[in-house]
């Protein structure tokens, strides 16, 4: 609300500037974008009457002190448009300023005139004034070549002459941006962006107990080609550190342990250390560094798990007893979720009042790692501590180190996982995990990509997760492991699976009902026959090929949906900007049955002909296909190819 | 964007509170309510975890200096809901406070591990710990009343007596009144409401040149009867001051006006005056007010026009010549829209050096007509002087004159429409003039309705105006005219016509092609037959009378849509919150032939029965249908009745 005194001192200002796009609450938080993208400013800009108006788009990095500017055009119904590009990683600020164009109002009526024949000898008077007003806020340079203008307009050359001279388009341009200082409006805030390298945008993951390698990091190492050759970009470690031994978990969560069970890594710490520690088993930290090179050589970066949790046995239990809550009988608040109980974990107390060093130490934890060389963090249940606590540490990490990227893995309420990636999360985990069918499906990737949540919320899709086996992966057999993936990297451009459960079709649950995999390797080791002839590897490197080849999978926000006339027929596409890559997947989502139906594109929108034929590629079986029209049938066999993934091509 | 060094200083603030509703651009504008309202406020409040939280809904006057605190209700989805009512006219602020409930917690904890067979003795003494935590930032009898709880926690009670302690409401309702002062989150801005008359959420307008009544006001003053029985509320009369003469236009707007041509009342100003005089032929200001004080006898509120522009002989051309733009020849510079030219009307030149003096001196032009008792002013053509002007001057009045009404006549682009709305006129013209479909009418009433619109924009729906006689009108005849009333009159809660045009069936345009009326009363005088027997004033008062009998129509929240299978039938509902009134409306667009389909009614929400007879009352011709289920047939012959207006009542 402004006072009637407050808008009494703006009253020259006649423009209006709303409805700014990007934005996200008001600018409370950071709009995300990558290195390289060309940012799209929106907004409606008006005033009163029919003047023409003069918009400028402002920009900076957040530690520029200098704007850039670039200015702004008119779309239709009062909405304009203007683009900068940001290259360089960290924050950005971007603002918007306009005003009434006299000038420019002028000329435009001026032209009107000329073409109704009316007589205009005293327009170009009128015109030169115009100009003189404006000269006097003016360089001296700037000013004297104006005057050169106006005073063509008031002497006695013909009116052809005079009419040129008028509708000069460098004097047009320099009046445009000579305004008055009190017409000029200026936006009321400065509107961030948060600029993550291309990856945040783009990445294929890859979840893996290393552990299970047959050793430690070393031992791992030789896993590195298996991973790389499947076409990752990350390899996921669940946590590295020392694990608990105070009611540790056995095999299958059973609640007394083996001596020989190995225990959860998420049961962080021992006398053996904390979250800066490295499991013993698993190497030195030298070990660790030497794996982060190999990983590297391969083309694979590695991502840590940050869980803040301790077992009972955590060093902080006994250095910082006041992080925990202490309970009158003079023990440790165990995690809990009445009447359930988590013996094994202590929560820390966000509550203590010793708050502040216990923030200062967690964020130590990152940049501990960060410093060890490590770049991406996939943090456990973020949704459990404070959300300004991520929102602090996450802005001051990336203060720092801009390239760090954080990926949130907050399965809750809704609104709770778009405040944690408002607040700075760079990706998130979705609900894709649980959603199966095609109207789920369309419904929420509609949501994630066609509104403004994907100013902030960048969807991670995962198929599977430690956690979680759906029951569609239960009962649906290999076609269903091929569907899920196949959905996973392509409606998300950032995706992961859990493997090599995953690849080599792990099914069964701990028991009926329930989610858990059996004989997890959260409280075991395993040993995996990765040369099994029925691994999905051969599919994944494919796909993720298909990926790294294609730029329309390489982003979200061209995603759209296309009817099949089959409710087991999902078809959607993803395309470029300038449409010279436009990719078409159709998935049945019916794991047992074959399925058709006709798939209906919008060709006009893909620039493809309506009365012509083009191929579409399929470029899982490198089959080539000549439709023509918009309709074209598909079918798909579960037990043959579950799945296309089309490229359209356009008649040569 | 908040600094990590801010965040760290609001680190124990856990609660997160966004998408506030009511709110207009983030409290930029205030959102718009009559006296008696219930203002519901809503917000989505959550923070990490699962604990509980306590919110509160603070509300005060904006001259107030305490706020009153109501609490806040979850609902679903972390969406939380408050209640306040607002009883006086003027401006009030409201906003939101809330913290986690770590007593609240607690207790609920306690319920569960009850259900759950826990041992529960020491979950007393960590209640007690909460409390004694509590005290200290007490006043005394509220911590010696808490202290009495807590010794109860920690005595040597039976454990049914501690558990009926702990669970005591009152000593909930303290302990959630009672967080630590560094927990609390307080919603980072006040929103703003102004709250009006409530006839700014329901009234029937009348537009009247009064100078087509026989004479002056005196001679006027016989017309009020007429309008009265009719059943309006506001009778609005086109400006009433002295008319220009040069360059006066002559009947049916021609170039040349004759000399006994009296002009149009919106070329205003002449030697007799300009904006606070009346035309001589009107009568004196006494004769003014005494029209006024017989206005009120018969129930109606004058409402005049301003329009803020000039003919040439308006004192200020003289008095004020800085107030006009003067060009390079010495003549100041007409209204025009190049190549058109209105050569009768001086525009005030809101750009001039002396800006601050015209603002002051048009806000006295309003100030001067409320001194003389009037309370609503139709506002020419808004959108043609500076949007701050007009959010200065109405908010500035209003600050005086709270119960002052501004409607704003401006048929212009979507969002500056809005914006006027937005910066503070009570009313304003629609798009309906133009809506004639039933495609259209749904979609338009839809977003004014059930957006976020309707918090400042309220509609005023015209079906006709001196400057607008839509070709349906004048094509339709009528059935045109009597559709047109009844969607105006029950589409919106605010309305009016032009009569006596309106209700005498005018319908010849200028020329073809043309909006205008011929032989139109803003050029000329015009005497009507009042008394022809196919005047509608019978269904007018009719259908005005249902408005007054019947509160659903009385405001336009609760519009819905219903299907009539033929898309020349429209329905729609208008309901109470309570149910205790529901009109539904049937009309016939088509203006030459009978149209049937079978109405779908959503008895559910209604609460009418899906399995039995209901009766619908036609309050326009007093029949009764009895219906059975949500499908009924209707069938209106545009000779007979084009329209229904049914009252739904229950099965007795």
């Amino acid at each position: 609300m402004k006072t009637p005194e407050s808008l009494f001192a703006q009253g020259r200002k006649r423009v209006i500037i709303e409805g700014v796009t990007p934005q996200v609450d008001g600018g409370r938080f950071a709009a995300k974008r990558v290195t390289g993208d060309r940012v799209e400013v929106g907004a409606d800009i008006y005033a009163d009457g029919h003047d023409e108006i003069s918009a400028w788009l402002l920009y900076r990095r957040e530690e520029e002190r200098r704007w850039r500017e670039t200015p702004m055009q008119p779309l239709v119904n009062d909405r304009w448009q203007g683009f900068f590009e940001v290259r360089e990683l960290g924050r950005y600020r971007f603002t918007l300023m306009a005003w009434v164009d006299a000038f420019g109002t002028w000329r435009r009526d001026l032209q009107k005139r000329v073409a109704a024949g009316q007589d205009i000898a005293l327009q170009f008077l009128i015109g030169a004034q115009l100009i003189e007003d404006t000269t006097a806020d003016l360089k001296r340079s700037e000013a004297a070549q104006l005057r050169t203008y106006m005073e063509q307009l008031r002497s006695d050359a013909v009116e052809e002459t005079k009419l040129r001279v008028s509708l000069d388009d460098e004097l047009a341009a320099m009046m445009a941006r000579s305004p008055h200082k009190d017409r000029i409006v200026q936006l009321d805030r400065e509107l961030p962006l948060v600029v993550d390298r291309e990856r945040a945008r783009f990445s294929a993951w890859y979840e893996m107990f290393p552990r299970s390698c047959g050793g430690g990091f070393t031992e791992a190492q030789a896993r590195l080609p298996y991973v790389a050759e499947m076409g990752f970009d990350i390899l996921y470690l669940p946590p590295i550190h020392p694990i608990g031994h105070t009611h540790r978990k056995g095999k299958n969560n059973r609640p007394v342990a083996e001596s020989e069970d190995v225990g959860s890594p998420w049961a962080i710490g021992s006398e053996e250390g904390g979250h800066k520690a490295i499991h013993p088993e698993l190497g030195t930290l030298d070990d660790f560094r030497e794996f982060l090179l190999k990983a590297k050589e391969h083309g694979l970066e590695i991502a840590l798990d940050i869980a803040f949790q301790c077992s009972p046995d955590h060093p902080y239990v006994k250095e910082h007893p006041q992080w925990f809550r202490w309970r009158p009988d003079g023990t440790v608040q165990y995690a809990e979720n009445p009447p359930k109980k988590y013996e094994d974990i202590f929560p820390l107390d966000f509550d203590t009042a010793d708050w502040q060093a216990l923030w200062e130490e967690l964020k130590s934890v990152f940049l501990y790692w960060i410093e060890q060389g490590v770049r991406a963090f996939r943090v456990d249940n973020p949704h459990t501590k404070p959300l300004r606590f991520w929102e602090w540490l996450i802005t001051d990490v990336k203060r720092l180190h801009p390239d760090v990227l954080f990926l949130s893995e907050a399965f809750t309420r809704p609104k709770i996982m778009y405040q944690l990636a408002k607040l700075g999360f760079t990706q998130s985990y979705t609900y894709f995990t649980w959603r199966n069918t095609r109207q789920d499906l369309t419904e929420y990737f509609t949501e994630l990509t066609q509104t403004e949540v994907r100013n902030f919320f960048r969807p991670s899709l995962w198929p599977n997760t430690p956690d979680i086996l759906h029951e569609y992966l239960q009962t649906g057999g290999r076609p269903a492991l091929m569907v899920r993936f196949i959905l996973a990297a392509t409606l998300g451009a950032n995706y992961g699976i859990y493997g090599p459960p995953y690849e080599l079709g792990e099914h069964v649950p701990r028991e009926s009902g329930s989610e858990e995999y059996l004989d997890s390797e959260k409280y075991q080791t395993r040993y995996w026959d990765l040369d099994r002839p029925d691994s999905l590897k051969p599919l994944i490197a494919r796909v993720n090929r298909i990926r790294r080849q294609n730029p329309a999978l390489q982003g979200d926000w061209s995603l759209r949906f296309h009817p099949a006339g089959n409710d087991q027929l999902i078809a959607y596409s993803k395309a470029t900007d300038s449409l010279d890559n436009i990719i078409v997947v159709v998935v049945n989502l019916d794991p047992y049955h074959p399925q058709s139906g006709w798939l209906n594109l919008p060709l006009e929108e893909f620039h493809l002909p309506m009365q012509a034929s083009f191929r579409a590629h399929d470029l899982l079986t490198g089959a080539h296909y000549t439709w023509f029209g918009p309709y074209n049938y598909v079918a798909l066999n579960p037990y043959g190819q579950p799945a296309h993934i089309f490229s359209l091509e356009r008649p040569t």
